[in-house]
């Protein structure tokens, strides 16, 4: 069947309760029981719980054929801890696993062997970059993936849909009662937040560390309590590649202009008032955008009354100056950062669910006024791609865009109109990641379309400077200058599923023809 | 039958998996599901969760007979969200509800007669004095009620055996998705603690505060995710009543002869070295524990690793001057604590789950050295009462007494040997609370005496100047003072169960002859 946004879904995937997306709010009355670990207390009180090897933790976890194991990706290109745990399972012998990560790229590679071999049967992942979206996309993995948001996946976990059987949580510290924190140590990378969920809802759960502390770690993301055993290894990051000194600033003058664009949509449109709230991405045009915000804001005197998501350098330097009342932290993405969580007033940790899941009582995402998105191509009804090149090989990661995009009041994409000689905008996206229904801005370096959804924001863009178009208007002008893209040829063969964030199906990523 | 402190339980008390207390770790190997609360998830983003009356709220939560409510006592005698909760339930003609606080006292005696006419029905907590002790002791409420720890509550509520339809949470601020605070506002009580599992395991869950504070109101204790609405009030406290100026020395001689011989017990055992931990009550002799401790740590060199449970000005005064490392924080019993939480480094609030549940994976109360406990009574085999007073009627609280006697190495339990003309040291209690395999020095004004349990402590102390005694010479000392206390005399009528915090049954408490 097609679905609301026009993607053909595979009859033969509709089956159990899974249905193909409906709209952003589809779910509104949804109702529903969390899922509950199962726990083997600790009834005689233990000094520790700190086991001598990972390999001992595992067996003594039961992990076994079948199961599902989950992770974390804060130490993102220098995560140390998926490759150790996935050598020692390997040694091992257990098969058919379901990997459920928050995140997977390049530092993942040493798992392409064992997708083709049946360690791993089954993936769900946000990102699913780099060697391991070429293991996917050649259907190297005996299921097809699971491409979900940081909310959907914790959307997944607490509504139960995905059970996680053991979680390894790398951390910068713990002690030996496994309080788990992003702090400290020699592989800091500021928060835990996408662990949260693992911890809470897994039935075993390992924290592995490279930095014993003191008990109690305080203060702590992971939760002693909701702990099976640590494990004490050489080194859970490679500290280069988790966090770098502060983001660069872009002198690219297109990504300037864009950036220029965006912030003059954020200053002319309503919530732009002191209180506002306001996500955006370590990329350089969105980088910019917060930079360009801050003169306006010294100005009028006006104040951020909270920034949200993965946190930069300038956004700790505004907390600082006064400019950002709170920032909520998902994910540092610099050393400032790093050290500024839990240190400066103001900036603190918040979990995934907390961020960014459709299924609770209400996220952070529900609050944002604006929210500054990239793409990798945008077709003229909105609907945007992060996840699937041009090329047709998955190599992109929804994160929190779909999260962000459907709860933010003005949700706005940065993006060039052309890259790499392809346009960005088009008829038709290789992929929907984020449904044109939640996208209300794309401002390009050739100009700034407004969702017709959305006359009112037409109406206070209208009184303004900016160079105003139609989205067919940006889609006319990309394809004069490099010609109409080609559609990619696929094969039959279902790779992935992307899954809105509420657990409907927004589409499928098939293999690319060689 | 008889359980195994000796302790008669009716059969037919023991139905539906209902077991006898067996020893304080009998349920090593015990495996649960945790339980799981129903979500009506906010699926189309709402600005606000604030909700125009408790009336309206409570409605809005499908409240009706026969449901079970909860409530926390952070705000002590200072609370008036239990009274004015069952007001409006009352008018609403809600009946037959279980009542599920974490501790009851004079702030509720205006639901006596709701107790009388069948609004409350059942009842489950850890305190249950003055007017509501009063009424369970005459037999007025309709089931027995449930006498439990602080960690056994958090793990009735864990394990599913008393599941909670609507919790409401009193907080001092909150933003209007619901994320709560201990701290600010005109009734801060610093810590929000007891809460913490209502909010996790309750289907629906109403904040009821005086104070709206702007989102996030960061740092806060109760996550929004989990509340479904906010309700603001005129006041939700007296602050008076919640939290007094810094408790005031005992000067008493006897209190600081026992407080002083405790110290000595502590100061003269091999746990007290650098990194010790150790709790204490709010009590005269138990306050002075720690004040005796302090000349002896400076001199030494020792620092105390971390302090547990609630807290008291010494103890932040001690964390300010670097004798204590960190403060693991469940209560504030004073001003000088309620404001130095969150905000003196290393001094945070802990949730009662990671405190004292004997069926997480690990408690904070496993890793305690010493604890210094009350009691109202102890009988030759060390089991303590601190529940039914000398006249057979409920008028105290297990609280956390119970759970870190049988985490903590050393437990010392300080009492005059005479209270009120009889003896507190006798051959039997009128009731356990905690059973004596978990009780291991006794310090009263007339000598202090060591379980023979433990043979360690004794060659430790048989070193020191201690006026050693056994406890059967505390008890004829104590006899010859006063004389062999009468026993009281008892109908059949079950009035309360004594809940061990592993959810066995340690005893019975039934209605006094008139």
């Amino acid at each position: 069947m097609k679905n609301q946004v026009g993607r053909e879904i595979p009859d033969a995937l509709l089956t159990e309760g899974l249905e193909a997306y409906q709209g952003p709010f589809y779910r509104e009355n949804y109702e529903y029981t969390r899922a509950a670990a199962k726990v083997r207390p600790m009834v005689t009180p233990k000094a520790s719980k700190v086991v001598d090897s990972l390999e001992e933790a595992i067996r003594q976890s039961g992990l076994k054929d079948g199961m599902t194991v989950s992770f974390h990706h804060h130490f993102r290109n220098g995560d140390r801890v998926i490759a150790m745990v996935f050598d020692v399972i390997h040694r091992m012998g257990i098969k058919d696993l379901y990997l459920c990560a928050s995140s997977l790229g390049k530092a993942q590679a040493s798992l392409v062997p064992m997708i083709e071999d049946g360690t791993i049967t089954r993936i769900s992942s946000s990102g699913v970059r780099d060697e391991i979206g070429e293991a996917l996309s050649a259907g190297k993995l005996a299921h097809p993936a699971w491409i979900r948001s940081h909310g959907g996946r914790v959307r997944a976990i607490e509504t139960g849909e995905v059970h996680v059987d053991v979680a390894f949580i790398g951390a910068p510290t713990a002690d030996a009662y496994g309080n788990a924190s992003g702090k400290g140590g020699k592989s800091d990378c500021g928060v835990l937040s996408y662990a949260a969920v693992d911890a809470q809802y897994a039935d075993h759960v390992i924290v592995v560390t490279d930095t014993l502390v003191p008990f109690p770690n305080d203060p702590y993301s992971i939760d002693g309590i909701n702990v099976d055993a640590v494990v004490v290894v050489d080194q859970v990051g490679e500290a280069e590649k988790i966090a770098g000194n502060a983001v660069r600033q872009t002198s690219d003058p297109r990504e300037l202009m864009i950036a220029e664009y965006a912030a003059e949509c954020v200053m002319n449109t309503e919530w732009f008032r002191d209180g506002f709230s306001f996500q955006t991405g370590a990329g350089g045009a969105s980088l910019a955008v917060t930079q360009f915000l801050a003169p306006t804001m010294r100005e009028k005197d006006i104040h951020m009354g909270f920034a949200l998501g993965g946190i930069t350098a300038p956004m700790v330097a505004m907390l600082k100056e006064g400019l950002i009342r709170k920032i909520a932290d998902t994910q540092d993405f610099d050393i400032p950062s790093v050290e500024s969580v839990h240190e400066t007033p103001g900036h603190f940790e918040i979990t995934t669910s907390e961020y960014a899941n459709p299924l609770n009582k209400g996220a952070y995402v529900n609050l944002l006024d604006y929210v500054i998105l990239g793409a990798l191509e945008i077709d003229t009804d909105f609907n945007v791609n992060v996840v699937v090149g041009s090329d047709g090989k998955i190599q992109g990661a929804p994160g929190g865009h779909v999260d962000t995009a459907a709860g933010a009041k003005c949700t706005i994409i940065v993006t060039p109109l052309i890259r790499g000689r392809l346009a960005s905008v088009r008829d038709q996206v290789t992929s929907v990641t984020t449904p044109g229904e939640t996208v209300d801005i794309v401002a390009t370096d050739y100009g700034v379309a407004v969702n017709p959804r959305r006359q009112d924001l037409v109406e206070q863009l209208q009184k303004t400077d900016l160079p105003l178009k139609s989205i067919e208007e940006l889609r006319d002008i990309a394809y004069g200058i490099v010609g109409e893209p080609k559609p990619i040829e696929f094969t039959d063969q279902v790779v992935a599923l992307v899954e809105y964030r509420d657990g409907t199906i927004i589409d499928v990523i098939r293999k690319p023809q060689v």
